[in-house]
């Protein structure tokens, strides 16, 4: 099939290459000169406008977004929507709210647009691996898009899936992420206490690569893990800040709407925010409360390393 | 090779027809006449008492400890220790806590008695698949014994490490433990919220079978789950009561003991504990509270399910 | 002053009291017949329109909200937009979202009209104790409206305050009861270990008591619960069941907006939410899965109390 | 009374001048001489060795010790044993875990020595304000020292009280500052939202001012906070570095030991761990495991401010 991508990142570029190895025609899009330039020397077409993206692809169009999600993916979506001819499809591969998802599917229903929002998972291993798609909208367009999701999927038939109706694909990527939350911050955790044990002088890499095989916790981020700790088990020159994405905080924030008790998923966000709060003004309090009560010394805010007074 | 395996219930059944079948010699030891009855019908040789177990092994012997943790252990071990000589190993397979493992190895090495600790994992599955060994104590008798830890791992030379002095493969597997509540809850929040967004009617079997493929939470507890939900994806005839072991409140203490905030490993098991306490002292205290201060209706007790009166 | 107060509910009702109690003249508003017939007993005068309400009072006229948040409050609103007229000021003393106050605020200043955003903490209790005043909004309506803010407070220079522009009334009530739900669920842990600690046989109500004379969480949460407690200690013929307000949830959301980490304020709403999911769909599955790999029985679900099985 | 006081640090000095403001007589012990010559500027007597205070004392005595829990409390319990006769009162008014207490409280009643663990709250304030006590062990010497106690509490009826057997008072104030904890985290956190609302430009001190009167949150702990942000509303020159003493840890252990899930409690000890870790391995691991699935950069760690690369 024909298909354009909009948005050559890292995951943008793996995936068109991925469906050109399958022998897809792919034409990409990208605001970037020099994205399109090593994109050129991996075998793809590209275009510098929507527009033009548009007119070199064969109706019924596919064009495919891979793009951040937020103002940039609906100033995409608006300036695609009179482009587009009926019959048309437009796949948002990215991590969209899925209420937004939901809304756009609507209105590009209105002009006999086809929408779909695939949550993918993979990240840069994607492109080898396969990507793993969950996949929201009517059926009549995810048919006619199989041999796609099929080229980007493991396999033909395993790790793609049409899971409902508009939205659900983006809601089942939220979710999925909220569990990666989790599932990552417990090992972080346990490797921290493993790490934190001298006394007994453990080999955090030894134990990660060991855990991999026949374990309860073997999995591809205890994978990951191993790998990263394979030359670095010290984890020497990096800081200890963790972004998150939106998604986890989607997940949260759904869970809550729907009564849904989910400490593990939200502490695991809390925690990354928590990284990233090296001057907390709450732990300052506290530790003013504890001089006005007990007398307790607190700790004079200098560059130093922190250093007990008391 | 000869091995005694102390202890034939589920697990310590099944590790031993997995030595057996790689041409081990195995004289099993259990207190209950039908155990040794079904383990016979296995093909194996099983004996009513410690000393019989003793007199039947050759020496150096091997014997293997698969109890439930704590006083049965203690007493077998107890009971074991005049009866072995110098050279004899004994390996706890159990679940013990690394501290008592500690002390154990000490006190048989007053009497010239090795003494390994051996964390295993992987479940009913091991029999099948292999189990992941991580093996404390002195480096002779972990060679000696290679053959033993080979046949049990997955394959010869993955899943199987002898990772550090005595204690230290009970603690790697108290942390391993205490990662796998993490996981587990991390999984069962994500499945909970995608199983309440009714509107979207979401497939929660197809959906855990799909995140197998590619996905970034692809792990072997994910399988579980598939599996879990492929015939009952509405937990019908279950209840929400979830035990827990000792593993996880060790390692919770652990991790505070080690001063290191592991609040997802923590959450796990206070969501476990939770799990167990339908009539909550503290929330019937709450009720109560909001009724004090602002009018608000606290619900009858009854039992019928709840019901909100304003 | 002369004040029309809308919404004649329990804390409207006690407030419209107090302030007549301070001589100030109040025109009640209420759907319900019954309850105008209450508040008349208590010697207010009642109407049943806004256009009525409007009618009776003198410009420039102060209008108090004391409704639930959400659509009735936002219904209310719309309603009197048109019959108000330039100068006149409205109050909202319930627990709308700050960002709704924002709006709302803005909207009603396009026509010349005064709106402030006033949270009002003390519950049942401030009938007699008085009301703590969050009050958001510009510094002339303040001004004007003050001897009505002094009237509710507990003493007249106390207890109600001018925080900050339009939303900031809210804003900090929000925040007010996220803490209010995180020392009430501190308390309540505390009490049900004491409660769960039979070897000692501690008297809560006793130790809440004891609590409220010097101790460092001597509060009025504590009193409430030494309350509670008294006739009651094993607080019999109440359900688990938690409430929440909208409050909690925004404070949350919030917080995470805002990049700030408030593990305990979130975990209190979380525990509300688990009171009131007592069939936990997440605790199955983790049931379920400890089935899958240990073998482990789960307990089948019946309306039986949990007894386990093994 | 006349009573030996142990330990005339911060607590220990302040209670035994608010005794001898009631009349009665101290005799203070402490190894330092630079702390001896302050008590004996504030009109105590003091001696440098047990032996000398045992002397000094009548029978039958009352001893009560202020020091540190762990090996010095310990320590001096067990040089006091010899040195006082059948019939003596020791009372622990530390921190210590009640465990001990329960063990000490036994072998002094086999010298029928009395032994009452007497859990002390108040800090710094208690000298103006009185002490809370809770008081464990058997009546009679309770009885007896009924005078000492009610000279320490705010009033003679009010704020202390015999809660238990031996170690009921240490358990009720592992319990207490098991609240204290959640207390304080909630209103950190609290406060910590509002400093960083900065579009709102609040005023952090005055709101903390305001909710003393009348508000659902009021309490001694909201007197101390409002206090701290008097002058520094920015908490300019505190690290936010946050000790705990060892009773919040035991009240975490204790409630998962009773099956006690206590989220908020438990979450406010971890809170305090985290403050201490700001180089946390397991963000550090979080960072990597990013990098390596997503190809996310992780930061450079520098000793220059955080600060985002892409």
């Amino acid at each position: 099939m024909q298909l354009g991508m909009i948005g050559l990142g890292r995951m943008g570029a793996n995936m068109a290459q991925r469906l050109m190895q399958s022998g897809h025609e792919v034409v990409g899009l990208d605001a970037q000169p020099t994205v399109r330039e090593v994109f050129a020397q991996q075998g793809g077409r590209s275009v510098d406008s929507a527009a033009k993206l548009v007119q070199q692809l064969p109706t019924p169009r596919v064009v495919w977004l891979m793009l951040p999600a937020g103002v940039i993916t609906q100033t995409m979506i608006d300036e695609l929507l009179p482009l587009l001819e009926p019959g048309d499809t437009l796949v948002d591969g990215g991590n969209s709210f899925y209420q937004d998802s939901m809304r756009r599917s609507r209105e590009y229903a209105q002009h006999q647009l086809n929408y779909l929002d695939c949550g993918t998972s993979g990240g840069i291993w994607g492109l080898t691996e396969g990507y793993c798609l969950m996949i929201g909208g009517e059926q009549a367009p995810v048919e006619r898009l199989t041999p796609i999701f099929q080229a980007l999927a493991p396999s033909p038939d395993r790790g793609w899936a049409h899971v409902g109706p508009a939205g659900a694909g983006h809601f089942s990527k939220m979710v999925h992420n909220g569990i990666e939350y989790g599932m990552m911050q417990a090992l972080a955790e346990g490797f921290s206490i493993l790490s934190k044990k001298t006394e007994l002088d453990l080999d955090v890499h030894q134990i990660a690569d060991l855990w991999r095989n026949g374990s309860v916790v073997r999995s591809w981020l205890l994978d990951l893990t191993a790998s990263a700790l394979k030359d670095n088990p010290g984890l020497k020159g990096i800081a200890p800040y963790v972004r998150d994405s939106g998604e986890g905080r989607w997940a949260v924030a759904e869970a809550i709407a729907l009564d849904v008790s989910a400490p593990v998923i939200t502490l695991a966000l809390l925690e990354r925010l928590r990284s990233r709060e090296p001057d907390s003004y709450g732990d300052k309090l506290l530790a003013a409360m504890r001089n006005s009560f007990g007398g307790h010394a607190f700790i004079p805010d200098t560059s130093q390393p922190f250093k007990p007074l008391d």
